[in-house]
């Protein structure tokens, strides 16, 4: 029998597809699960984006352009300009998901063995979409202590070699929750520039900031420009997951005309996708306002619910919809099983991700959770209250 | 500023795409230009699928499963066994077109350096996914002359070596419209088993196959089932091209479970076009029946109307909507340029797909061009008749 490749045994699976036995049996057994391992945001779509959906004329269902449609990449432009981020359209390459930028960014800038430095912890896939092209991940670690902030410059400077690609961040972080701030970027922008190195940023989570911070965008730094690849996407922002739309945007054009061989290669971003996408550009701003008042409560309320816990340590995040909180169990990973295999509390309990999956480096983060906050408050309490218990009871066997 | 990658550098850019800046400036001219060369249908969409998309009630646009969803994955099993393909919902992998699941194929089977073997000319992106991949493409050249019928399995037992991982087919082929016989897809996959290789088919012009042939799929040849991987996709079956659903289906669990976490990394197909898709599996009998009507008489008609052009060959395609038509001009790269460029008729003209974008050998289908019959009857004539002109004009140059 021909065998699968070595890249695809060192594909990781992650730690929360390694629990989804253990929440299906938990279904059937009639617990219920509140779900907090998942961005998947319970926030209504734009309505604007809905209709134009349903409100389509179309009768073939043809391809888009490559890089994809004008009209969308032209309002996508007027977007980031509201960001202080000036850009053209012809900076702006439609991918599918935030997934795609990212792959399109690694095709274009690396080749197999070369390396990427990423604040540790990252997003999973991170280390996934780097094995697919080939590449090494080198984690420079940020800790809880210091509430997951930027590392020293010098940590980094220890990890640059000649393989050394690109700095990839995720601002704000996607799991710390971690706002990047202005000062934070130029000594980053300054690093790129002194050893020739991409900035690459993930900035799918630019609206949600909180406590009246102010998101700084690598693109705002513009002597960066050469350097500075944006990726980005309409999943959180408009709670469009499903759509598969997001965007890679430099202003270097030998990135954007490499990268659109790569996009030529797949063809086109989905078409509906794309117009659902471009109407969800409409959206006024209240839509924003509302989603990122409705996330603050959240995040208060789960913050203060789980400073209450003892044994529990957690950074407040900054940003996006998400934080790391240490447990005081040995193995997350565990204690997130044995939550939905052997516990309960009134038949209902938490579906957690453990934090080793965000980590690439051994031993790091073993007694870490992420805890996405896409539920009500009233949702959110109750999950506290069930891990509350929960490590009571885990912890007095 | 720091550089693209060499793989990046080796992307190919398709030589329809460089002919875009003429088509551009003829459009501007104020030509018509009747667009022969991409497979871009102007059949409808079935209206099932227009009407799931329009009356759908979705007010999150959520992921779906990383592998599609489970109704549409089952109902696709059903599809496949009108076929004569037995496979369970478990063996399909929903893809972002048949793009995605070649990619997924590739990097589930093969790492830096491996082989593939693959007929020539080919459909272009194969060589796109294989450099994006970090693979080499094997070709061995099938010719007009024996209408692009599979070479002699000893021609591709000289280009097997330790790296080679696959042969990749496409059956009936883009571009060469030829559609493999039951015995030719037998020995392939006699091939396949005597040296342990993949095989994988990208049937996703199965329905379009003309004077009666049979389409015979690799996983109907039941003793395959570890070697054969199928690439499908909705974009020509259904005209959705701008969907982006495809699907790998496999019966060898270790490419389903590996091309899953390419599938996790990437979080989920785009949702409303699985809903397409899966209600385009709702379309009658007489939609196929239609299509493919329609397809045989464009095909005959300009097959007909080609052949009365002095120094044109081609080959009778038995399925898809292509053909590979040999001109009598030198270079016909420049004979698709000047034709947008420098030529009308009565102010129309042709854009044709210069074939050396087919063929990864050096001077090969330099004076061919590929031919899509995607428009109706009345346009294919005229467009004979263009490029007739157009020929004897170059020609007494």
């Amino acid at each position: 029998m021909p065998v699968v490749s070595h890249k695809g045994k060192a594909m990781p699976e992650s730690p929360i597809r390694k629990l989804a036995p253990f929440a299906e049996k938990a279904v059937k057994e009639g617990k219920h699960i509140f779900h907090l391992n998942i961005g998947q945001p319970d926030i209504k779509t734009p309505i604007e984006a809905l209709h134009a959906i349903r409100n389509n004329n179309i009768e073939v269902l043809a391809y888009s352009h490559s890089a994809g449609f004008e009209s969308f990449r032209k309002k996508l432009a007027g977007y980031y300009a509201k960001h202080d981020i000036t850009i053209s359209s012809d900076d702006i390459l439609v991918t599918t998901g935030g997934s795609e930028a990212l792959i399109f960014t690694m095709g274009s800038i690396t080749d197999p063995g070369d390396e990427i430095i990423v604040p540790e912890p990252f997003y999973a896939n991170y280390y996934s979409f780097s094995t697919q092209s080939n590449i090494k991940v080198i984690p420079v670690i940020s800790k809880l202590e210091d509430g997951f902030a930027l590392p020293k410059i010098s940590e980094f400077e220890k990890l640059i070699s000649e393989k050394t690609k690109a700095i990839l961040i995720c601002n704000p972080g996607n799991p710390t929750g971690y706002l990047y701030s202005k000062e934070e970027i130029k000594q980053l922008a300054a690093l790129a520039k002194k050893y020739d190195l991409f900035l690459i940023s993930d900035e799918v989570y630019r609206e949600f900031v909180y406590d009246d911070s102010q998101h700084y965008s690598i693109l705002q730094e513009r002597t960066l420009d050469d350097h500075a690849i944006i990726v980005d996407s309409v999943s959180k922002r408009y709670s469009m997951c499903g759509a598969r739309i997001g965007c890679l945007v430099s202003k270097n054009k030998s990135v954007i005309e490499t990268a659109m061989k790569f996009a030529q290669a797949r063809l086109s971003p989905p078409t509906i996708a794309q117009i659902a996408s471009e109407a969800a550009l409409e959206a006024p701003e209240s839509y924003y306002k509302e989603t990122v008042k409705k996330y603050k409560e959240r995040r208060d309320t789960l913050i203060t619910e789980l400073n209450k816990i003892e044994g529990v340590k957690v950074a407040t995040p900054k940003g996006a919809f998400y934080c790391i909180a240490e447990l005081p169990v040995k193995d997350a990973d565990h204690f997130a099983q044995w939550m939905l295999d052997k516990f309960d509390l009134n038949n209902q309990t938490v579906m957690l991700a453990p934090a080793s999956g965000f980590y690439s480096s051994p031993d790091q983060g073993k007694n870490q959770v992420r805890i996405a906050y896409v539920l009500n408050t009233k949702d959110l309490k109750k999950s506290a209250e069930i891990i509350k218990f929960a490590l009571k009871k885990y912890n007095n066997q």
